[in-house]
This record gives C-alpha cells, structure tokens and sequence, in this order.
C-alpha cells in the first residue's frame, strides 16, 4: 500500500502514525453494483479507491437519486466516515459503478490521527473542501442549465470514462445520475436523436455526433 | 473581543497562538445591504459574527440569484476566507441582511494557525462540515421539493427571524434567497391570499394562517 500516493502529506506523518494507517487499512474488493456505504447507519470508513469506479449519491423519501460526485483510482471518499464529523447532517449512498478494488480506514482510527496531526487534518479539509466544490457546481446546474446541456454533459463523461462512443446505459439510470425522471431522459435522447446526434438502439445510446454534444455542453 | 465564545477549542490553543489571533482580528461595522466579500477576487478573511444578519449566495453569469446560507450572531463564515483553501472552487457573495457588527481575521493568519494547531483546523472542518451541510439540504430542496413548499418554509424562517408576522420584503427578493423568478413568487403568494394564508399589501406580506404554512413546510 502506498500511502503516499493517497496522502501527499505522508512524509509530514511519524513512522507510528504512518503505522496506524497502514496497520489499519482493510483491503476490500467489490462488485459492480455493489452498496459499499449506506445512509447514517453506517460508518464504514474512509475510503481509498485503488481501481473501479465509485458513485457517491442521495436519495429522496420516495427513491429518487442524483449523484453527488463520482470517485477514480486514488481518490478518497471521506463522507464514507461521516460519522467521525459531528457536522455532516446529510446521508449519501456509495455504490461501485465498475468492479473495484478499494482501502478502508476504520473511522476512528482516522479521527484518532487526524486529532493529533495538523498536516492530516488539514489535508482532509481539502478533501471535504474538494467534495464541497463539486456539490456547489452541482447546485449552478440545477439552477441555471437547462436539461439538454446536461444531458450533452453527462454523455460526453461517461463516453470518455469508459473510452466508447456506445454508451451500454439505460434511460433510467441516467435519470439518477442527473435527478430527472426517465421520461425526461427519454424524451430529450429523442430529441437528440432526431437532430442526428446520437442513434438509440435497445440498451445502447451511441454518439454520432460529438462535436454537436460538446457546443451544447460548453454553452 | 471573546474569543471562546467563537471557538470552542479556544483553551487548546497555546497562548501564542491565542494573542496571533485576537491581535490580528479587526473590528468592522457593515450596513444593511452592503456586500462584505464578493466571489474570488475577494479574501475577505474570517468573518466573526458579532451581531446582525449576513447572507451569502452564488450568482448566476446573468445575475440570478440563491441563498446558500444565512448567519447570525456567533456564527463564522469561512468561505469569504476560500482564498486559504485551495481545494474551494466557487465563488459566494456575502451580504448584510442587517446593520451587522464583525470581527474579520485575516486569512494568512488563520492559515498558518490552522496549519500548527490540530484543534484549530478540526474546528475548522467541522465549520466547512455545518455549511456543506446546508448546501445538501438546499439541493434536496431544489430538487424534491414543490415550490408552495419552500415557500411556506421560508415566509417562517423570515418570520421567526424578524420576529413579526408583517414582513417586509419584496417578492424579489424572496425570489433571490430561493433562487426563483420574481413572477413565480408574486404567483405562489397570490394563491396564499386566496386560501387565506397571507394577505398582501404594498411592500409587505403578513401572515394570517401560521397553522396552513407550518403543515405546508414541514410535509
């Protein structure tokens, strides 16, 4: 395990509080569509994402989603540990999008380390403050950007995540990564189809057209 | 200039560190009205509630608006302090709702304090932990919740705030704090008027029916 890749501030750490981290670290793998965190009940830790592909989202009373953020190889999901941060007041899910292979860092030996190290508790403030960004560029979508734009957004992102210009996702699971109902989804794709952008097959949308997708997404 | 009652974690601070801050802090009356800290060409510093009524909220490119926050007395605002955070990347107005007295601290201080005290930069992250807080509160808002609803919550909360059931506050303006259009504001309220909830006179909305707007904000 090579802390230092996760933690940049690693050398600023003592051997035995580098020790605690690495001695406490659990490896785990997990499948595709696997829950790994859910809601205040649990506290399954901080996350270190070694390869995959993560979901971070909430859900409404009634079962609805947006996703929140999305977490790569090396990133690190703190919300994850949420309950050794008396002030997050919020309950987001964590499911794996791809198969993948993750760290866990039991909270309270985090929160025991992050009490006695400045260094760390400051580098975890800039995770949280990572986090918050995302969250505060999700709102000015929500607010001020009309659902084509995002809809042209989120297929250029998941087209390049997974490196194909036939994206293998339904309507529907559209619909909870952007918090709309499937319907919409399906609507706007027709749309998108007839103005030649994309061409809708049974369980593929494919990109005919990017440069188009790109104008409405950058406007 | 009591600084316990700030922060919490005042006694863990040596005392060195203590006079860094109470030295440095610099007192500052504000007008109802006046903007403190605008997007990121600002660093404002800290802004130490002392009295009065601030609110901070994210612009639209075309000068829309929606209230992230609002803070009273004893409260700390952060984010007009990003610029020592390098992992915040978005830009808030902060505005006084009402005369308000501060203390500012100025962000190269509080950095390098931050960034020797463990207990400093904790509370520091629960701080930043309490506002991403309200931000995902406001996107379960936005996103799942009527407008009548938010409405009612926020006639309440003006309401309590200012103490009186005769608000005086444009329809703009409301539409700014919840990020509306003036026209569907002037809309819902005119729907409350009809039911008996409210009766709207020039320049003010008076609550007549608090029983009708409680059951409407809180289902």
């Amino acid at each position: 395990m090579d802390c230092s890749e996760y933690f940049p501030i690693w050398d600023k750490l003592t051997p035995v509080q580098q020790n605690k981290i690495r001695g406490s670290a659990i490896r785990r793998s997990v499948k595709k569509g696997a829950v790994i965190h859910s809601g205040s009940t649990d506290c399954t830790g901080l996350l270190l994402i070694r390869s995959g592909h993560l979901r971070a989202y909430i859900l409404s009373e009634d079962g609805r989603e947006i996703s929140i953020y999305r977490l790569f190889e090396l990133d690190i999901c703190l919300l994850s540990a949420s309950c050794m941060m008396q002030n997050i007041q919020f309950d987001i899910t964590i499911e794996a999008e791809k198969d993948s292979e993750l760290w866990i860092i039991p909270p309270e030996n985090y929160k025991e380390l992050m009490e006695e190290s400045a260094p760390l508790a400051n580098y975890t403030n800039q995770i949280m403050a990572s986090r918050f960004s995302e969250v505060m560029w999700l709102i000015e979508q929500i607010m001020w950007r009309s659902f084509d734009k995002r809809l042209a957004a989120f297929l250029l992102e998941e087209s390049m995540i997974e490196e194909t210009g036939r994206l293998r996702i339904t309507h529907e699971k559209i619909g909870n990564h952007l918090g709309s109902a499937r319907e919409v989804v399906t609507r706007m794709l027709h749309y998108f189809q007839k103005e030649g952008i994309v061409k809708l097959t049974r369980g593929s949308i494919e990109i005919l057209d990017t440069k188009r997708l790109q104008e409405l997404a950058h406007t």
